[in-house]
């Protein structure tokens, strides 16, 4: 999923630059006082601070940034003492708590307030599984499902599929539980297991190695008509010397500082969009931001807020180290879920809240079958920690309404969608080299790697899974009409890619490619994440159904590897739409400007004896570690309330 | 739809301030200088312009909102002429021409080059309707539509559903057809059809009619915490305030003074978002931003363009006369339709066009069928108009590829979401007065009229549809079950609404519902749109199948109007979630900040023998308008060429 860093890997950010920081945008202050209408807002001081929120909303939400309590002590050794071992301190009530939704931090939440003595209950909406946007396609597990692909011991990650290092709590989680995790190469390696940085950037019709734009990105950087003096900048340091100014108010900075310098972060930038920011902050021409967010994954959320953004490029950078679960990230959720399975009633969403300000909460519920007559059942407690994303609450009727602020978070707050189009092959054939493609090519039919080679292999689909390892007639004939149909022009065949792991980006479509990092035990085949798209990149996959999607999607993969890999299509795919997802409605909050500070401060706050979790009530939204400081904080609420 | 002014309709935008214009923003300029990374900008002047785009470009898209050619004479006489009458000029060479989607714009093109002794093909993806977003949910029709509601009379928008008479070539397109119109109250009317402003505002638990907000605002400006030099102020007077430094620019302006206004509010502001302008133009407080945003339906795009909704707030205004067509907006496109039936290919969606510099077109289509394999077929000629929406384009192949920036249109052209929830009624209750309520309810059951008005009427879902002009068992128990599980809380019974047309708004997740605005001959029902919502707003229906998203609208509705209209509530509903139809992927193209400069121009030029028609290669998206002056640009593109 997508990224907010923590303290410490925001202070490892690279970059050492000072800059100047100075008041920003003081005209703009001066211009409004010209308004005619005086009903309006009284003239600012001439020489007025950038409009940004107050200083004292800007240090809260920056404590909650860099999880600080009320006097700047880091709350993260506590909350580790309490998830990994201490459990709630002792003593208190006991009370009956209802938990609507079972991701990870309803799941956690349960786990800690039950060991605590309270009664709870969890309520989930889905019928067959738990763990949110925590999602593996598998056969099996908790849920029970259907085999997705055409090997039974393939997996692959709908949702969360990478956890970085510097997240204390799902590290040390994941740990305590047994679970094995190994590298996720955010950046591709050779098979000595050393970054080689040799996926593709394919823009403009341009294809390059990463190392090799890296080196001489002239060539690319040309191509989108960038001035002269950004030519042999490569994206990724155009981006974080654009970034510098907004980096020196934090890096190098401990304690108090630190706090202080997010909240300048905040008061100065808070309100801007990331576009806002590249153009007007750091100066760049829309040429080069549209290289920028073509290759570092910026376009679609430019308008977005830039503090999201800014956190991200911290976080997803080659010197973050990230780690998966062997299995799959569900084998996290299995634990999870072991731990409380007797407490959780699946198939029940919450539609209708009532609550008493002094204690008492009762939840109406409706099962999701769409075929015979709903189920309705309500389930009441003491105090209750509402989970749901905020996008999902705006339909939920809460008795008596709310506060205006909590209203307004939860109308407003803004969610992004994301898509992953999943394909497997029959075998991961981005680690081959141009031998292992002649043997293999050759086996199907002597000539066929010359013909590819030579781009004159047929284009109708007639070679779809065409390699002994898939099974005749797996592919489906649908899919074959749609691939000849939308053929993808290029029939240029680069090297081959010899990769393990790491992400392609190309403009085309798909946008970013990422190959697995480890091969599944047993099986020379793999699942390709064929694109990784958000936002409106995101949506326009949505117009297809599978059997459409997966033959466009290959061709967009094709477009950068090279026509051949169609040979090991198996024919399955999975699609994971956020966006669509009938409990999610979106891959996670992701803020518009001014959201962190006018919005933020209001979303985890408690509402009488409702209690809010969920990544989205912290600043790590998309993160399990969000989750899991929220299912800490509230479980305390609930505990010490 | 949605909304993009004449020349026209903004001159005669209320309000006649005059301001102090000045420059705006010239300190963020500054500021950008002291950026440390010298790879990166050279410093700008001290006081060097705001960072809008060149003057030229202004200058180019100020006329293109104000349809002029590049001497600024208007282009909309001979538009005119030459749909309404004369057609395309005599003379030129026969040519054959591909016209991809028959919305109005293809309907149009192809028309007037078929008059003009062109070949043409018309392709459409739709198998059983032509008309793009233009389309009325009704039985029968060119489309042989299955009857939509209980009342085989009753039809409602499920797209276009007002025309402006600012409009000059849709008004008279309507004209010269024969069709019949009459008044659109976007102000609901009283019996003797004079404007009321009767229908309600519902926010933060406080109802009021629209004329009582209007003349003693402070109550509900007070919910939303404004501070008190705002408290008595309408939000639609702070909307026009706040506007007034960007009106100033263009009215009471002509000829060449206006192209230069327009250029400069697109330099000062092209590149803000609504948002921006509010807090930092306007110098408007978070809390009137969200009144504002809540009341004049602004808050799900303030992050998106502040010229989009510029021009949107000119046209969507009391002073604008809105027409509709007898028997639906569909009816316009019948009429389109009949003169060019001959030439249209249903059921073929291109996927992939090939095209040669000097001329000729290759459109590769498959048939949307999702049961049986679909069917490919390709189509040939000399010149295309391609009236696909952008969003859809993105998953076109083009080969060869187009110019860089034709490209980044395609990719970036930020499209909006916006659905429509309609639900019909057995009677237009919405007309009732109290004494009309008391006789129908009774009728139902002596004494409900006052179980009603107390708040004692049960709540389980068993008085939907009570009415006896509702036949027993329409209403589907599921429907029932769902209504009774989200039941809205507020049952305090407001008076009789007695309001024809109009539209009232509210806080919760319906937002915009309106009225008819005249009867369907023959029926004493009608259909209400019970929601109308855009961007963030609109997809959160769409996680909801039908049978829970009516009676969830329904509780919406009663939230506003009192529970008792339920008794009339047939079970019957029809949605419309533009996002989701797999051809227009949204409801039309509004940009994102910036995007009116860096993209709009590249958006109608033409690519080889590949022309660009559709709303959105006009500044009037959403609008038949926009569409009608493309179809003739294109027209004369090829015909002339």
């Amino acid at each position: 999923m997508n990224a907010q860093p923590s303290r410490r890997s925001v202070m490892a950010a690279a970059g050492s630059t000072t800059v100047t920081a100075g008041l920003v945008a003081s005209a703009p202050q001066a211009a409004a006082a010209s308004i005619h209408a005086s009903t309006l807002a009284p003239p600012a001081a001439p020489n007025a601070p950038p409009q940004g929120a107050d200083r004292q909303t800007c240090l809260a939400v920056a404590r909650a940034i860099l999880v600080l309590d009320d006097d700047n002590r880091p709350l993260t050794p506590a909350y580790t003492d309490i998830l990994l071992g201490k459990g709630l301190p002792r003593g208190g009530v006991s009370r009956r708590v209802l938990v609507v939704g079972a991701g990870p931090a309803g799941l956690v939440a349960a786990h800690l307030l039950r060991e605590a003595g309270h009664d709870v209950t969890v309520i989930e909406a889905n019928a067959n599984r738990v763990g949110g946007r925590i999602k593996t396609f598998r056969t099996g597990g908790h849920e029970n499902a259907e085999q997705p692909f055409a090997d039974p011991a393939q997996y692959a990650e709908a949702g969360a599929m990478r956890i970085p290092d510097s997240h204390p709590l799902v590290t040390g989680l994941m740990e305590s539980l047994g679970l094995e995790r190994r590298r996720f190469h955010l950046v591709d390696v050779d098979a000595s297991g050393k970054p080689a940085n040799r996926t593709w950037i394919h823009v403009n019709g341009i294809r390059a190695r990463r190392a090799d734009y890296q080196a001489r990105p002239r060539r690319i950087n040309r191509s989108f008509g960038v001035p002269a003096r950004h030519e042999n900048t490569p994206a990724a340091d155009l981006l974080r010397a654009a970034l510098a100014p907004a980096r020196a108010l934090v890096e190098d900075k401990r304690g108090r500082e630190l706090v202080e310098g997010w909240a300048s972060v905040l008061q100065k930038y808070g309100h801007w969009s990331m576009y806002r920011y590249l153009k007007e902050r750091a100066g760049l021409d829309e040429n080069t931001i549209d290289l920028i967010g073509t290759v570092q994954n910026l376009t679609s959320r430019l308008h977005l807020s830039f503090l999201h953004s800014f956190l991200s490029a911290a976080l997803i950078s080659p010197s973050t180290a990230f780690y998966e679960l062997s299995g799959g990230t569900a084998t996290l959720v299995d634990a999870l879920y072991e731990r409380v399975r007797d407490l959780v009633h699946l198939d029940r969403r919450a539609v209708r809240i009532e609550h008493r300000p002094g204690g008492g909460v009762t939840v109406h519920t409706v099962s999701e079958s769409r075929t015979s007559p709903p189920v309705t059942e309500k389930f009441t407690g003491d105090e209750a920690i509402i989970t749901v994303p905020f996008s999902g609450l705006r339909h939920v009727t809460f008795t008596p309404a709310f506060s205006y602020r909590k209203r307004r978070a939860i109308t407003e707050l803004h969610y992004d969608a994301a898509t992953k189009v999943l394909l497997e092959f029959s075998r991961r054939w981005w680690e081959f080299s141009e031998q292992d493609w002649k043997r293999e090519l050759d086996a199907v039919r002597p000539g066929l790697y010359a013909a590819y080679r030579a781009g004159k292999a047929p284009t109708d689909g007639s070679l779809l899974g065409a390699h002994p390892s898939v099974p005749d007639g797996q592919v489906p004939e649908r899919q074959r009409i749609h691939y000849a149909a939308h053929r993808a022009p290029q029939r240029n065949q680069p090297e081959a890619a010899r990769v393990i792991g790491g992400g392609s980006v190309t403009d085309n479509p798909n946008r970013f490619i990422y190959g697995p990092s480890h091969p599944v035990p047993g099986s020379p085949g793999g699942v390709l994440l064929a694109s990784y798209s958000w936002s409106d990149d995101a949506l326009k996959w949505d117009a297809y159904d599978d059997e459409e999607r997966y033959p466009l999607a290959l061709t967009g993969v094709q477009e950068v590897y090279g026509q051949r890999i169609e040979i090991f299509y198996t024919g399955k795919g999975r699609t994971q739409s956020w966006m669509r997802d009938p409990y999610a409605y979106g891959e996670a909050s992701v803020m518009l400007p001014g959201q962190h500070t006018e919005l933020f401060p209001d979303i985890p706050a408690s509402e009488g004896p409702l209690h809010f979790a969920g990544c989205h009530t912290s600043l790590k939204p998309a993160w399990i570690e969000g989750a899991l400081e929220s299912a800490v904080r509230t479980a305390l609420e609930v505990h010490t309330g």
